[in-house]
């Protein structure tokens, strides 16, 4: 055992293995137990971005959604599931802990940020001693890969689940400077509609695997299908008058 | 000459030093030319996080505001001394360019998010090869070292500045679930008000270097007195109902 036993959520950054920070490389080093979650069948990025800083002797507890995008996200069913599911998360954790070892939970970005590891930290923090290392987000990974200043002074700037009704990112595509419009998949459609009825499609770039070699990166308006994945992002840059 | 000629904006993250990237360490330890945006006479946190990996023989270039929050920044003789002052900058930057160096700036924080690199990202990256390195941004590094999940699901999160007028604040404190809010120092009182009209008073907690040994942080509710400095934060938790 090489520290006391704890629970840290190490963010690994957007996908780049160099966006990975000093912190985040010593903590998945010295722990004992390092978890990650995933879709059963399907390699996690994060795993993969942290696995050459993992020890030889590592114990590994892969944590494997029951569900996620099958069932409606609003659906009692959905909500019992993967309720069960994070409760048995946190006791195979707690189990670990228990027994003294420190535990890292990889985390794709930053941990804190729209990410799973919060499930685990919620239910654990008032328990046993807790960590988080910050990591460099998703949407900035993007912005920086295309040279975007997304915000600037006194911008507002927004983050928008595209799961949103059109109305409702109508508007609030109205009433921010600079925007990031997350879980694209089939809400394109819909999330160029309100963009469009905002007055701001012009502005809109479309970025997919943003800091990754295969990324794919335009304006909205030059792309021409409806096809999205799910993690695809929009942005809309804020500072339209710079001086 | 290591590499050739080209602008690297280096997010540096937002004060931890373990926050760096391997991917900024190694854009410091490349490069021929280091420059860093400071006030006359004022030390660089930036700069200080990144000493440690410069080369021997760097060329340092500080760039000194020459003004800072002594004149109000939507006075026109702000805006000409500062668009001065960044013409200037990216002149000076330029030279080093043209010479063939590679020239990267520290940048707090990630560059392409509120910070300063991007006056000169844009008056250079038609005419030079340019690079953004991301880094963890000042907001992520405080969530992260108070443990505060911020945003999750189909969370609204939305960053205020706190020059808004009051009204503002309020009707925006309202319309999201995730907040933070920066540049408090002497808009305190002010985001307190908004903060109670908006009813999100009670989950508001008070962030002062969040991420150095000597961070302070409280509840906004506990803190007595209204001096904050100006890169102090007040963050709200989105995220209300828990699976």
């Amino acid at each position: 055992m090489s520290e006391a036993a704890r629970l840290i959520g190490v963010g690994v950054g957007p996908g780049d293995p160099e966006l990975v920070t000093v912190k985040a490389i010593r903590a998945l080093r010295n722990a004992d137990v390092v978890a990650h979650f995933a879709k059963a069948g399907n390699g996690s990025q994060a795993r993969a971005i942290a696995a050459e800083h993992l020890r030889p002797d590592v114990i590994e507890l892969p944590l494997l959604y029951p569900v996620t995008t099958e069932i409606p996200k609003d659906s009692p069913a959905y909500c019992a599931k993967i309720t069960t599911f994070y409760d048995g998360c946190a006791a195979a954790v707690a189990a670990h802990l228990d027994a003294q070892h420190s535990v890292a939970v990889i985390c794709e970005g930053d941990p804190l940020f729209y990410g799973s590891y919060m499930h685990l930290h919620v239910r654990l923090a008032a328990r046993y001693r807790t960590e988080v290392v910050a990591g460099v987000t998703g949407i900035s990974g993007c912005w920086s890969a295309i040279g975007m200043p997304i915000a600037q002074g006194d911008d507002v700037f927004t983050v928008l689940p595209g799961t949103l009704s059109e109305d409702e990112l109508t508007r609030r595509l109205g009433d921010a400077d600079a925007i990031a419009v997350m879980k694209l998949g089939r809400n394109l459609p819909k999330v160029r509609r309100a963009l469009e009825r905002a007055g701001r499609l012009d502005r809109a770039m479309y970025v997919e695997r943003g800091t990754m070699a295969d990324a794919a990166v335009m304006r909205l308006t030059d792309k021409t299908d409806d096809c999205a994945p799910y993690f695809a992002i929009v942005l809309v840059a804020g500072w339209e008058c710079r001086p």
